[in-house]
Order: C-alpha cells, then sequence, then structure tokens
C-alpha cells in the first residue's frame, strides 16, 4: 500500500516510516522540519519505496502534492509541546487544528479517505475517571494543545459522517524511546550531563505519569489500522501502570551512574496546564490482541541510552 | 456593566443586546453584518447606552478596538447554519473556531477575562445518552459545525486554565422567537407563502427535535452569568419536551390556515449531519431557578407571526 506520514522526521513519525518501509509498503513523508530532524530518516532514504515531500500542512498546494496515488494517511505531523501553548498561544491552533483542515481538505479534494490520527491522553483534561477510558464524561480542556487535538479529533469525525471518510484515532500517554526528543527525560538527562551533582525538578517530583515505548505505541497503531473497521475507531493507548516523576528520576540516575541533589519547584503541577495525572485504560486496544512489551522503566532506560548514545544531535532537540 | 456582545446583529445576539439595554447596561455590538441585519438593532440603536462596531473577527485589529472598557464578552458571532458545512467545510473552521480564537487572544491583551458563548447541543453527535446532559459520554462529532463549536469550547476552557479566565459556555438546541431567520421554520414558512397547497418536507418528517424560544433562552443565559461562578460553567438550555417535524408542520399549517400536500424526500435525516435527534438534560440550569415560558409549540407560533409580520425583511433572509 502507498502510505503518506505526515510528520515523517518526528520522533513517532520516523519510527513509523521505518517500520511501514519494513512491512513492503510505499512510504511518502511529509515533513516541514520545523522540529524533525533529517538523520531520523537515514535509514528510510535508503529504501527505494520512500520518498520525503519537505512541504508545510499550512501551505494546501504543498500537501496535494503529496497525496499522487496515496491510500492512507498516517497524520502524525503537529506541535507536540504542551508547554508551548502559554507562552505562544496561536501555534497549537496553527500547527494542530488549521493544519488538520488543511490535510482533510486535500484529502477530501484527492479522494484519499483513510487517515490515521495522533492525538493525545491530555484531552480529557483533568479526567473525572481514571483509568479513562475512550468514552469517559465529556471533559473540560486543561491546555491549548489538548484543545487544539480535541479540535482536530472533531474535524475528522466530522469528515467521516460527511465525506465518508474512516479514522482510526489515537490518544496517547507520552511516548518513549529512541528519537525522543522533547520531554522531561531529555531536561533531565541534559542537567545530569552538565552537572551530574544536582536536578532541579519542576513541580514537586510526586506528579504521576504514564509512557509507553515507542515501538509498542507503533504496533498499535498498525494493529488497530489493520483489524479495526468502524467508520470513526478511537483508542487509548498507554501501559497499564504509572510511576511518579521521582522514580523515573530514580531509573535515570541509576542509568548514568549518579546521584545529585535534587531540588524541587513545588506546587502538584510542572508547568501550566500540566496535568497532574494522565492514566488511560486501554481495555480497547488490548481487546484486539495488543499487548506493551516494554515497561515505563524500560522505556525509560531506553531513552537514556539513546540520549546519550546521540549526543551530537541530541544537542539539537528543543 | 459594559458588555461587548459579538453577532449582535444576529437573531440570538440582537435580543440579547435588547435585554441588556434594558437592564441598563452600556452595550457594544460587534458584527460583520453578513449574516446579521442592521433592522435587528433599530430599537438598541435609540439607547446612547448602544454603540454597534462594524468588524469582522477574522480581523484581530477591529476586536481589539471594540474591547474598550469592556468587562463581560457574550460571543454570538457565528455561521449558525449546520448545513453549509459540506458544501464549504472551511467556513465552520474560519467563523467559529478561528474567530474565537481571536477573540480569546484579543480579550487575553486587553485583560478582558469573563466570556459567555453560544455553543450547540450539535456537539454531543449521535449521543449515547437521551436526554443528554452536559458531562455525557465523550461524543463523536457528526457535523463539521458541531466540531468547530466544540474546538472553541476547548479553546475558551483551556484559556480559562492557562489565563484565568472565567467562562459560561450555552449549548443550545434550535432557538425560534422573534428574529429566527434560518432553519426549518423559515423554509415551509416560506414554501407554505408561495404556494399554499404543497409542501415538501427534507427527510421523512418524523426527526424529532428540541426548540427553545429565544427570551427562555435569554433568560437562561443571564440567569447563569449572574450566578454561576465557577471558572467554566457549561449548560444545556432547552424545553423538557421535543416535537417531531410533523407536528411542527402541523402547527405552522394551523397558525397559517392552510392544508397543503406534503411530500417528503425520506430517510430519517434531513441532510448529511443533520442529527435525527438533540435533546438535552437542563436539570443544570433549572438547579438555578430557571424555567422555559414558552411551550415549542407557542415558540414555532410565535416564530411564523414574526415572519409573517416582517414579510420585507424575510425575504432576505438566508
Amino acid at each position: 500500500m502507498r502510505i503518506l506520514v505526515t510528520g515523517a522526521a518526528g520522533f513517532i513519525g520516523s519510527n513509523l516510516v521505518d517500520r511501514l518501509l519494513a512491512a513492503g509498503h510505499g512510504v511518502a513523508g511529509f515533513d516541514n522540519l520545523s522540529t524533525g530532524f533529517l538523520e531520523f530518516l537515514d535509514s528510510a532514504s535508503m529504501s527505494s519505496r520512500f520518498r520525503l515531500v519537505r512541504g508545510d500542512l499550512l501551505d494546501p498546494a504543498a500537501i496535494a502534492a503529496a497525496l499522487d496515488d496515496v491510500e492512507l494517511v498516517f497524520h502524525l505531523a503537529a506541535n507536540a509541546d504542551v508547554r508551548f501553548g502559554v507562552e505562544r498561544p496561536r501555534i497549537d491552533l496553527e500547527q494542530n487544528t488549521i493544519a488538520t483542515s488543511n490535510l482533510l481538505e486535500a484529502m477530501r479534494t484527492r479522494g484519499v479517505r483513510r487517515i490515521g490520527f495522533a492525538s493525545t491522553g491530555s484531552i480529557y483534561g483533568e479526567a473525572a475517571v481514571i483509568p479513562t477510558p475512550e468514552d469517559a464524561p465529556f471533559p473540560i480542556q486543561t491546555s491549548l494543545y489538548g484543545a487544539s487535538k480535541l479540535a482536530a479529533e472533531g474535524l475528522i469525525e466530522a469528515y467521516c459522517e460527511a465525506f465518508g471518510f474512516q479514522a482510526h484515532i489515537f490518544r496517547f500517554v507520552s511516548i518513549l524511546g529512541e528519537r525522543y526528543k522533547h520531554g522531561h527525560v531529555l531536561d533531565f538527562y541534559r542537567q545530569l550531563a552538565e552537572h551530574p551533582d544536582r536536578l532541579r525538578v519542576l513541580g514537586n517530583g510526586r506528579q504521576r505519569k504514564s509512557y509507553l515505548y515507542v515501538q509498542d505505541c507503533v504496533d498499535a497503531i498498525l494493529l488497530a489500522t489493520e483489524k479495526a473497521s468502524a467508520r470513526v475507531n478511537i483508542f487509548n493507548l498507554g501501559t497499564d501502570e504509572y510511576c511518579a516523576v521521582d522514580d523515573s528520576i530514580g531509573w535515570i540516575c541509576e542509568e548514568l551512574g549518579v546521584r545529585p541533589e535534587i531540588s524541587y519547584s513545588g506546587g502538584d503541577r510542572g508547568w501550566i496546564g500540566d496535568n497532574p495525572f494522565i492514566y488511560l485504560d486501554c481495555a480497547r486496544i488490548r481487546a484486539l490482541g495488543w499487548r506493551p512489551r516494554y515497561s515505563i522503566r524500560e522505556g525509560i532506560v531506553r531513552t537514556v541510552r539513546f540520549l546519550a548514545e546521540n549526543r551530537e544531535i541530541a544537542r539539537r532537540f528543543a
């Protein structure tokens, strides 16, 4: 099958591209390289079944050109950093909502009607039910990032109803693993690489977090896209465990062999819009036969190893 | 208090303006007059406490200028016709989502932090629970209109969390009454005014609909804005009754004294994205002491009378 991946040079996107190529598909990668890295596509670029289209989803003509012969789009391009929202309130609207609208319009015009979408557990806001199922009570948004992804989900669903699209929507917890390039593991790794004797932590260290290893995430995306056949298919993706920020600090320090003095900024959230606890009920994807192969601890350790083994590129991460 | 009303020349907006002026407030009306009517502001314009700002929410400078000394914004400007979505897929995104983002940014910059927002029962999609409460299961969108309003709600909620806004969000059923200017009562009225002997109906006539009379709607908005003091306050607004399209046809025909032959296009929905049944649980607004004073039948009869008494202007309705 010929598949377009937006955000192909990103963390999850590039891992998905590699897996699609390994499965024998033809893959067009679309990326504006604003936060992606060409290096993440080094192995993909060795395949004759891969081509990269450098373009921006805010440029409708560029997207239309990338859709030639495409049957399925995995839409992973996004502003993926929830923390930018407060400083730049428009970025999520533009990069996540308007970009998705442009993509859907281009797909509609070109007759491409299958889409897989990377959404987020952030859209549950401060969930009233934990672990949170896909049909949780109607949420109240607590971040511009979550709001922009909710808006994109709504657009995709409306295109399914109005124009015969089929969608697979994935609400992720935070993803870890090779090519991970923003978030608290990077922050802690960098601080400790610079001065192994001290670590500054946003919040009180007791914020609970749920994580999923990137290859487990890609497994779930591929399985659900193959097996779930409703018009709109929505899946939470996460592990059935969680950890505290302090747990992850312990595992990172152990992997690096350091024992820093830790100072906390205090409070039960790291930044405005930070959610104290995202923990998803993943029974729906498990019912398709999926199981994560890696624990949160293993995911964190693999992430730290990736960062340590790729110091040159990791210097350029956000 | 000094209050800005966007969509001030619209159906609900102009009725709200009149009520706010009657209550002694200073009111700035903002409207691009794309679907609003200056005539709806005839009585408001006689008040020295009213001023009209002609401008477009897609023009951020125009909004900022309208916010001088404003303490509270009622945001009613919107593409309010759910049926346009399929023909013009961008209109809801622009008029409802991006326009709301522009307004919120202008408010944030100007330090205006109270907003009342006209949302819609359409955001519940094909609700799994009927009557549908505000915390119904996480909905799947079935129209671009609903998706765009959901997106706007999410943006508003995120601004409450990030920037200390307070919001009152109202999810309406269809509203009827004086200055009503699009929807099936207008469609039926027009057909019967032209040829009283026949009526063509989209759908099978058995679609169930819930309606609310515009003054009851404004009562609820004013009461909730005064009494509900959470950061994010969400209210369904509707009556505890519903009718079939065939019921409303009967009341319209009785009011007009006609007995047309009726032909149905068939199917259980009138257009793509039409929802077969929106019926809201309004216990939350009722708990504040609100009760609708008019039945659906009375609302429909009053609407038909308004259309009959305002034939000149009604000719220009969408």
